[in-house]
C-alpha cells in the first residue's frame, strides 16, 4: 500500500459521487474538502461518516454555531491540525467572529489547565455532583 | 509528603478565605466545590486559577451555558473524571437541557471520530483554509 | 543545545552501529529510518528502545501485521505524524491490504468516538465484566 | 439536568427497544451492557451509535478479534475505564487469550512510548515514507 | 473570520505593547515569540496568560530549569509542535544539556508505556499510596 | 480470559521472583507494588519493563527527584489515576516538598493551556526555533 491518494469526483464510484453530491448541496459548496476526498477511498466509512456528521451537526436544540464550537474546542484539545484548520473555517462560515473565536480558545485553554490540576490533586467527586 | 488534604473555610488562611468567599460570592453558593478545598493547599495557585476561571467564563461574545458546554467538551475529551462530573452540574445549573446534552455528547463523540480519520488518513489541508 | 540532528551510520559511535547493523539485519533493510537516526543521540535509550520494539514485535500469539496495526491504531489516536507515516509504512510491508487499512481506521475512529460517549454519559462499569 | 440513569428494556420507546433487540439478537446477549442503557437517553444517538459500531465491528478484511483488539489498544490509550473493562470481556469472548492479551499490552505500551521519543526528538518523515 | 495573522509590537495597541514590553525585559529578548504575538489578537488572554506564566515559571521550591523539563515534558506528552520547538529552546537557554535532554525524553518516554500497562491491566491503588 | 488477577511473590515463577527481588532491593521495599504484581501475569513484559524503569530512572544528568517530577507530569497529563497515585508517593519519598508538589502542578496545568492555545491560533514555529 503506498501512500492514499485523494479520490477526486469525476474519478468517484456512484456511491462516492452521490456522497460528494450530496454534501455539497447539503453545504452550498462547489467542492468537497480534502477529508471526503481522502475518505472516498473506503465508500462505506465515507457513506456513514458523512450521514452521521450530518445528522449531528443539524441544528436542534444547540444551534449549528455552537456545534461548530464544540468540534473546534475538541480539535484544539486533541491537537489535530487537519481538524482545526477545517474546523474553524466551518466556524467562520457559521458566523463565528473573532471575539467569538478568542473567547472559544480562552475556556478551552482554561478546560485544559483545570482537567490536570483536578487529575493531579486527585479531588474526590463532590457528593451533590452525583444525585 | 501524605495524600493531599481539602481546607475547608475554618481551616483557611486570610487568603484562601477571601478566594473562597468571591466564588461563594460569584456564583451564589453555599460552600465551595472540593477542587477549590484541595487547591487552597497552593493559595498562589487557588488564587490565580480562581480569578482566570472568573475571568474567562463570564458573559462576553459567548454566553455562560455556551462556555459550560465547551468546558464539558473539554472534559469528556480528556476523560477528567472530576471534570465531567463538576461541569455536568454547572452546565445542568447554567440551563443545559437533557436534549442539548444529548447533542453535545454527540458533536464530541463525532469530532473525536473525525479528528483521527483526519490523522490516520493523513489528510493535508485544504489550501482554502490557508487563505 | 541546538536544534537536534541525526546521527549517520558513519558517524556513529561503536555502540550505535552495533544497533543500527541489528536493526538493518533483523528488517532486512539498506539503512534505519530518521527514528533510529535521531535516537542515536543517546546510545543507551537507542540501544534499550530497539531491543524493546524487537522483543515486542517478534512474532508470538499475534502475528506481525497484527502488532502492526495495533502500533498504527495507537499511533493514529495519539496524532504522531511521523509514527503514522512509519507505521503506515510498516504495516503494509508487513502485507496489509487497503481494505484492512480502511477496517482498521473505521475501528479507531467509532473506538474514540464511543470512548468519549462512554465518559460524558458516565458509565458504571457493568458487574459483569468485573468477574 | 440530574444525574443520567440507565434506561431499563421495560422503560424504553419503541425506538430504544427496537435497537435493545437487534444488540441482544447480534451479539447473542441476554441483556445489553449499561453503554447502551445510558445512551438510550438519546433514542437518535443509541440508534446510529450501535448501527455504527456494528457494521465497523462485522467480519471483514479484518476478523473480529482482531478489530476488538485494535479497539482495546485505543480504550487503553485513552484511559477511558469503562471501555476498557467492556472491551477486555469482549475481546476475551472473541477468543483473545491471555497470551495474546499480554502482546496487545505490550505492544501497546511501546508505541505510546515510542510516539513520544518521535514526537520529543522531533523527528522528520522519512521521503520514503512520502512516496 | 480568515486565518488569524500575528500582531506585531507597532502595530499592537498600548495594552498590547505593554505585555511585550514586560515579556522582553523579564525574558531578555529582543523581540517576542510567535505564541505571543498570536496571542495579541486577544489582548486580555494575552495579558491573563503571560501574567500566569510569569508568575508560574519564576524561581521557586523548584529551579528555572526543572520547571522548564516538565514544560517540555508536557509539550511532548501531548504532540503539540510549537510547544516542543519553543520549550526546547526555552530549555537549552535554561541550561538544559544533552543529557539532560536524553535522559527528559527517556523519563517521559517510559511514563507513557507504563501509564498504558497501568490502565491495560487495570491495576487498583495500592493502599498504602492512600494514606 | 477473565479480569486478571495479581500474582504474589509466593506464587511467583523464578523469573517472576528474581524480578520482584531486584525490584524490592533497588528500591528498598519489603513488598513490590499492585503495578509489578499485574505485569506478573506476562513475566516477559514484567523484566523488560523493569529493566527499562530501573535503568530510566536511575542517577544521571537528572536526579532522582526531578525524574520523580517529571514522571508525575506525564502521568497527570494523561490522567493515569493508579499512576499519579503511585509516583506521587514515590516523588514524595525521593524528597518532594508539598511547595515542589504544588509548583509542580502549577507548571502542568499552565502547559497544558499554553499547548492548546498554541494549537488553536495555529502558531507557526519561530525560525529561531529550528536553527
Amino acid at each position: 500500500m503506498s501512500t492514499i491518494k485523494p479520490i477526486e469526483y469525476r474519478d468517484g464510484s456512484a456511491k462516492v459521487r452521490a456522497v460528494f453530491d450530496d454534501i455539497k448541496r447539503t453545504r452550498q459548496l462547489e467542492d468537497v474538502n480534502n477529508f471526503w476526498k481522502y475518505l472516498a477511498n473506503d465508500p462505506t466509512t465515507l457513506k456513514r461518516t458523512w450521514e452521521s456528521v450530518k445528522q449531528v451537526m443539524a441544528p436542534g436544540a444547540l444551534d449549528p454555531l455552537v456545534k461548530e464550537l464544540i468540534y473546534l474546542a475538541v480539535s484544539v484539545t486533541n491537537g489535530c491540525g487537519y481538524c482545526i484548520a477545517s474546523h474553524s473555517a466551518a466556524a467562520a462560515k457559521a458566523g463565528m467572529t473573532p471575539q467569538q473565536f478568542a473567547e472559544l480558545m480562552a475556556v478551552v485553554g482554561m478546560a485544559n489547565e483545570t482537567n490536570r490540576l483536578a487529575n493531579g490533586y486527585r479531588v474526590p467527586i463532590d457528593p451533590a455532583f452525583e444525585s
